[in-house]
C-alpha cells in the first residue's frame, strides 16, 4: 500500500526511521512487505504525501488541524496515541476511513511508572520532596503496599498495567470503566456510573481513562472529599479528568497525603502556577508512558497487525469508536 | 526466661508493648511461654531491670552507653537493629554474653523501597524534584528497568531484598560482598575486594551493607568515577559507607544522573547543608526499612527463632560475629 509516515521535527526522540520500519516489516513479512512509503517532517512533504496516500501515520500533535480533503485514496490514519482527545471532534477525517490509534504501545513503560508511583505514594516520598525544599529531616514510617486497596479509573491498555502493577505488589485492585466486565488484573470492576460508590475504599486512586466529555471533571472536589482522609492520587491520563484546584486544595488541607501527575491543566504548567509548589504533590511532564527503545517499533507492530485483521477481513482491533471517542 | 525490654520513649512508633510480646510468644509457645518480662524507658527502670535480667531488649540509640556491668545473669543482648555500628566497639558487652541484632526484620520494606528507588532513578524522578523547584517543565523520556545492570554491595537481608526487587523489573543483578558464594537472587557475586572490576558496567549501584571500619568510604570518590557516566546511586545502609562531598560534586557535573539516599553523614542532615540542594538528589530520613506494623513482630518472631536454636543447642542465626561486626 502506499503509506505516508508524518514525522514530528527531526530532533525529537519519536521520530519513524526507514530503518525501524524495515525491522518491523521483517518482523511480519506477510504484512509489512511491498509497501510504498514516504516520509515527511513538513507542509510541502505532507501534502506530497497525502496525495495519493492509503495509510497515514503520525503523532496527533503533528496530524492536528491538517486538512485530508485532498486524500483521495486514504483509507486508515494511524495515530502514534492512544488518547485521541487532541484530535477531536473527528470532523476533519473523511468519511468511510478508519483511524486507529496505539494503544498496546504503552503497556511496560507505564507498568513500571505505575509502580513507581504507587510505591512512592505509600513511602511518602511527596512529602519528602515537599521537606526537602526546606532542609526538614522528618521520618514518617509507613507499612507496605501489602492489603492496602487501588482503584484505576480506565482498564484499557495503562489501566490494565497500572492494576498489574498495584497486584504484584499484593495489593487488592478495583477497576473502573463503562463496560465493567471481569479483567484478569482486578479483584472486581464496576460501572463509571458507580465510580461513588468505591472512592470511601479507595486508599489509592489512579485515573487512566480516555478524556471525553463525559470524564471531564470526573473525578471533581465532590468525588475527592468521598475518598479517606489520607487518600493518595495518581493521574497518567489527561490533565482535565480531575479539578485540579480542588486536587491543590485538599493536599493543602491534608484531606489528601499525595498525590503524582504526569498530567496537567494545561500542558506544559506554566511557571507560576500553583501546583508546582503545592505540598506533597509530585509532577512529572507528561512521560509516564513512552519509552524511546519500544515506542516506535511497538506501535508499527501494532499497525501490522491491525493490517493483518483487515486482509483476513476481521474488525482491526485498534480502530477507534468515533462515537465513543476510543 | 528473665528478660528486660527497654523501650525508646513512649511517643516512639517502635515503642514493644506486652500485648506484642504476648501475641509473639503465642505463635510460638515452646518458647515463648514462661517468660518474666519488665519493660522500662527511663534510666531508673533500666537499672531495676538489668539487675537480674537473662535478656536484654532495646534499639541501638536507648542501649548505647549503657553499663552492663551490674548485670550479673545476662546473657544475651538482642538489639532492635540490623547494623551495630552504633554500638561499636563492643567493649561494653561482658564477656560471654551473646550479641544478637534483628537481621531479617527489614525484608518486605526493602524490597518495596528499593524497587521504588530503582524506578524512581530510572524514570529520572530526581531530576524532574529538581526541575519542580524552579517550575520547569522538560521531558526525558527514559527506556524500562529490564536488562540494566544493578550491582548491591552487601547481600545479606537488606541487600538480598534489594536485588530480588531488581530482579523482579528484569534487571541484570551482581552482588558483592566479602565471601562470594552464589546468591539466588545474583546472576553473579564478586568478592569486595574485587568490586572495581564491576563499577564500570555497574549502571545501578546500590550499598546495602553494614559499617565498618573497612566499608567506610567505600564508595570513595574515584570508584564513583569509575561508575560509568549517567550512573544512578542509592544508599541505604549507612552514610559514611560513601564519600558525600563527591556525590554532590558528581551529581553537579553530570558525571552521576541521580541519587537516592535514606541515609546520610551526619544524621539528621543539618539544614545548611550542600546535599539538600544538590540537583538529581533524592533525601529520605533513614525510613527505607522500618514499618511500624511489622518491625516489632517481626523482630520479636526472630529473637524466639534464636531462642528455639539455642534451646536445641545449636548456634543463634543471629548472632553478632564480634570480630566482623555483624
Amino acid at each position: 500500500m502506499r503509506i505516508h509516515i508524518q514525522n514530528p521535527p527531526p530532533d525529537d526522540l519519536f521520530v519513524i526511521t526507514p530503518q525501524q520500519w524495515a525491522d518491523c516489516a521483517a518482523r511480519r513479512p506477510d504484512v509489512g512487505q511491498g509497501h510504498d512509503i514516504s516520509y515527511a517532517d513538513d507542509d510541502a512533504g505532507f501534502a506530497k504525501g497525502i496525495a495519493d496516500a492509503e495509510i497515514l501515520i503520525g503523532p496527533p500533535g503533528v496530524l492536528k488541524g491538517r486538512s485530508l480533503a485532498g486524500a483521495k485514496a486514504l483509507k486508515i490514519v494511524f495515530v502514534m496515541a492512544a488518547g485521541m482527545d487532541k484530535l477531536m471532534p473527528f470532523d476533519w477525517l473523511p468519511p468511510g476511513v478508519a483511524l486507529l490509534n496505539n494503544r498496546g504501545a504503552h503497556g511496560p513503560k507505564m507498568r513500571e511508572f505505575a509502580l513507581m508511583a504507587l510505591a512512592m505514594l505509600n513511602n511518602r516520598m511527596p512529602a519528602y520532596a515537599t521537606q526537602q525544599r526546606r532542609a526538614e529531616w522528618t521520618g514518617h514510617f509507613t507499612t507496605i503496599l501489602r492489603g492496602k486497596t487501588c482503584t484505576v479509573v480506565g482498564v484499557g491498555d495503562l489501566g490494565g498495567n497500572a492494576g498489574a502493577a498495584a497486584r504484584s505488589q499484593g495489593m487488592k485492585t478495583i477497576g473502573v470503566r463503562a463496560r465493567p466486565a471481569p479483567h484478569p488484573e482486578f479483584d472486581r470492576m464496576v460501572a463509571i456510573s458507580d465510580i461513588d460508590s468505591v472512592l470511601p475504599e479507595s486508599e489509592f486512586l489512579v485515573l487512566a481513562c480516555p478524556l471525553l466529555p463525559e470524564t471531564r471533571n470526573l473525578l471533581s472536589r465532590e468525588r475527592m472529599q468521598k475518598l479517606p482522609r489520607g487518600a493518595k492520587i495518581v493521574n497518567v491520563g489527561r490533565g482535565p479528568l480531575l479539578d485540579q484546584d480542588a486536587l491543590c486544595d485538599l493536599l493543602e488541607s491534608g484531606h489528601l497525603d499525595g498525590a503524582v501527575i504526569d498530567v496537567t491543566t494545561p500542558e506544559p504548567l506554566p511557571p507560576d502556577h500553583r501546583a508546582w509548589n503545592t505540598p506533597n504533590l509530585v509532577i512529572t511532564p507528561h512521560v509516564s508512558a513512552d519509552s524511546p527503545a519500544t515506542y516506535n517499533p511497538d506501535s508499527l507492530d501494532i499497525l501490522l497487525e491491525n493490517l493483518r485483521a483487515r486482509r483476513d477481513g476481521k474488525a482491526m482491533p485498534n480502530q477507534v469508536d468515533l462515537a465513543k471517542g476510543y
